[in-house]
């Protein structure tokens, strides 16, 4: 058969399987994201458009695969988590990363006239990826931890810093002198006292990310379904992906739903 | 610092260079795209709007990478070559593999209504990545040949087979029966008494796939250009990417392009 | 300085560190064992000396890497579990991998003659090495569960193998048919019923395998040690490696050595 | 069958295989040899029992791997350059990585008493080693030029600073004083003027290291043969390994070797 004397360079093709046992955490980022949010005009210090999309996006993604658990996403990057027991392509390590990136890149731009109906797009936003291997549970939950506590400090720093520069007319250079060494509560009182802002009234997707989960849905949450068959069936039905903007770094959240750490 | 606890998470992310000295190959395959030219209606055995999108989201890469030197598609696949010296993220494999699929796909769904402009994208494409390590510059032409060879092989049988189906009047399992182990100058054979066509007649688009190459503008492509300026300007511009239908198995291509694998 | 020029070269000397939070089992194989007995004269089925002789040689590499909390020995072959937490040589993988097998097979030689003082050795034995990451403790204990429970299938084989042999005056081939088809069962059987043996009464080396644990020398293990200085000194010396012949499949052993799988 | 269970711990045994088409380098490197020189009281700068010792284990390698074509030492370190070609263990890391190391460092101990026959072996020298791959000649070329550039600095570094100490009556840290920031052709100098040594005298074995490769024995070598069958044996048999103790940076070493690097 011809091209068959070329075959054995498929031999180069190395096995990349992922060590069994262990989650998998899967981290995307914007690449060259501010120069992309300064072309499309997004606000600051957060555009609630722009993260709705990647949100979005996140849904669509844990649609198709139904081993991630858990999604957290807070401005250009998004985490998902799956399951330990994961036998997804068989652990490939390419081709895992590979096809979850391309999902999920896919789909902001396929989604972007929904989140800026005015706005046309300039060119797509792409994205990095990369797994990383937790063998486990206290693991993960640091992981999610440190996401969602850069994401407090990110936000609090850029609530402070638009605010000196879009309400108190600083320059960004002077907003950057007014923050340097500022410590937490220093930020806190400043967004209070000049500028009248209670940070912790500022919306929590803001301040808490995104977190996407499965959840079953409730009995009685179609309440006019008209027969016993509809209501198994929704009952039965595969627990759809919510958004909530939630404390993950405590333990209430890890300990009603067990199912995400269980394996 | 809030959140510094946790940041040991990071010491899970392992480095992950690739060898020096080699060429890397990366190789884009669409995912579950049967179901998505059947969804889109692609035309059969080729869809010349298809391939013409994936052209132009593979042309978005290299302009995008100078590091690729060459590229070749085929159906919905698509390989591209790194130089040897290349130094694109530190030889890193997660983040090559990622960010490239990921700005091909966005590239795809981006592109699309130029190439379908009456077709609505249903849903967008996706693409799995893999990137394969070939030391030596027999095992990277060979590489090519494989592909192309396979192009070859697939195209002559798609073509037969959609003219017994199209043309011949034969359902699909009778096609697949009349075409059972023929070789291919059968093939030949009964697309030109059966149906009049004459194979190496057809598309070097379809019989070839697409190769594209990065060119130096010909000094004199700009017959009007007003000034030395100009000229000088244009001949030191950075080679344009170009689509070609040729031949990449025989010697011509590679002996007339040295710097492809000069690395 | 002379040399700089061709200092590159180690850019191609790639990191490659285990992933932190799992626990590395170092698995050591006998390299043509079958060969090696038999130039040398091992007895069958068991031979007590090169059981001992590899003890020992595992218990030198113990004293030499505290970063090692328990081994198991059967036949030509030695698993070494490393605490979860090891940072032994930054967990880089040929380091640690190569190291251990050197230091073991190094032993095994330089032992020879305590263990083999009227057999010269004719020519020094070597082993493979290959280190396995498990993530959890279920996992660890299941490894050395398969190992202990091969043990016991191989030496209930070996035995009745050797009786037909050696006492039955069974070719080896008659042996093998003999034993075709039986079950445990009938292996005890056939070795009481015909040559008196009660297998559960056979040494425990040979039916459990070697367990190597650290163990702190108990208090009042030197009565006449003279003085609260000595005894101080005795309690805190580092704990010594001791060598069992015991169940490591059930609960006992676990509970009763927590340290080991506490990482 | 009883075992069968726990059987499924093997899946984290993952594949490990080398990149095909480069060449593999194994370098073995003495472990804490400053300390085990020192209790072998080893002669300096250089001692020939313990090089000698090391180039037999090396030869011993070579004789039991056919695909080892170039082998080069110094000091307490041996590197070996496998032909690109091999098929070893397919290819195995792990697998070719701790058994050549096993076996290097259990001959070196079989063989410690053959040139130390009046010195006992206090315990064992061991070795760490490392596997890196290099895609082409060239790479492969400079890495031996490394090395053997690193031989001849540190040998004339050595034998002028043990002159100092031994012959000039210098203390050790006088003696890294005189020569601190002296170049090459002041350490010959120094050699030549205070203590009469001619360095390009110096045995060529402590300043070019030790070159072991693959030796077709000559025609002509048995000139007793009795038979054109024994001649035909002779020549018939395999290269035997030869020491030599010449330069391989220059072309010379390898025009006329053509088949180490032909692959």
């Amino acid at each position: 058969m011809a091209g068959s004397k070329f075959a054995y360079v498929r031999n180069f093709e190395l096995p990349d399987p992922l060590l069994p046992g262990t989650f998998m955490v899967l981290r995307l980022d914007g690449h060259s994201f501010h120069r992309f949010s300064d072309v499309h005009g997004f606000a600051k210090p957060n555009d609630v458009r722009a993260l709705k999309l990647l949100d979005h996006a996140a849904t669509d993604l844990m649609d198709q695969y139904p081993d991630i658990v858990l999604g957290f996403g807070e401005s250009d990057e998004f985490s998902f988590l799956l399951k330990k027991s994961a036998s997804l392509y068989n652990r490939r390590h390419a081709k895992i990363l590979s096809t979850l990136t391309s999902h999920f890149t896919a789909s902001v731009t396929f989604r972007w006239s929904t989140y800026f109906p005015d706005t046309p797009l300039q060119y797509p936003p792409t994205f990095d990826g990369r797994i990383v291997l937790y063998p486990g549970i206290k693991e993960v939950r640091d992981y999610f931890s440190w996401r969602q506590a850069d994401t407090h400090i990110n936000n609090l720093h850029n609530t402070a810093f638009w605010a000196l520069v879009q309400q108190g007319g600083e320059s960004t250079s002077q907003a950057h002198s007014t923050l340097k060494g500022t410590q937490s509560k220093d930020k806190h009182e400043l967004l209070f006292t000049r500028f009248g802002v209670n940070y912790n009234a500022v919306d929590e997707r803001f301040r808490k990310g995104s977190v996407l989960v499965r959840q079953q849905e409730q009995q009685g949450s179609h309440p006019d379904s008209p027969s016993p068959e509809a209501k198994a069936k929704a009952n039965a039905s595969k627990p759809a992906v919510v958004i909530l903007h939630c404390d993950i770094i405590k333990d209430e959240f890890w300990d009603s739903r067990p199912e995400i750490l269980s394996g």
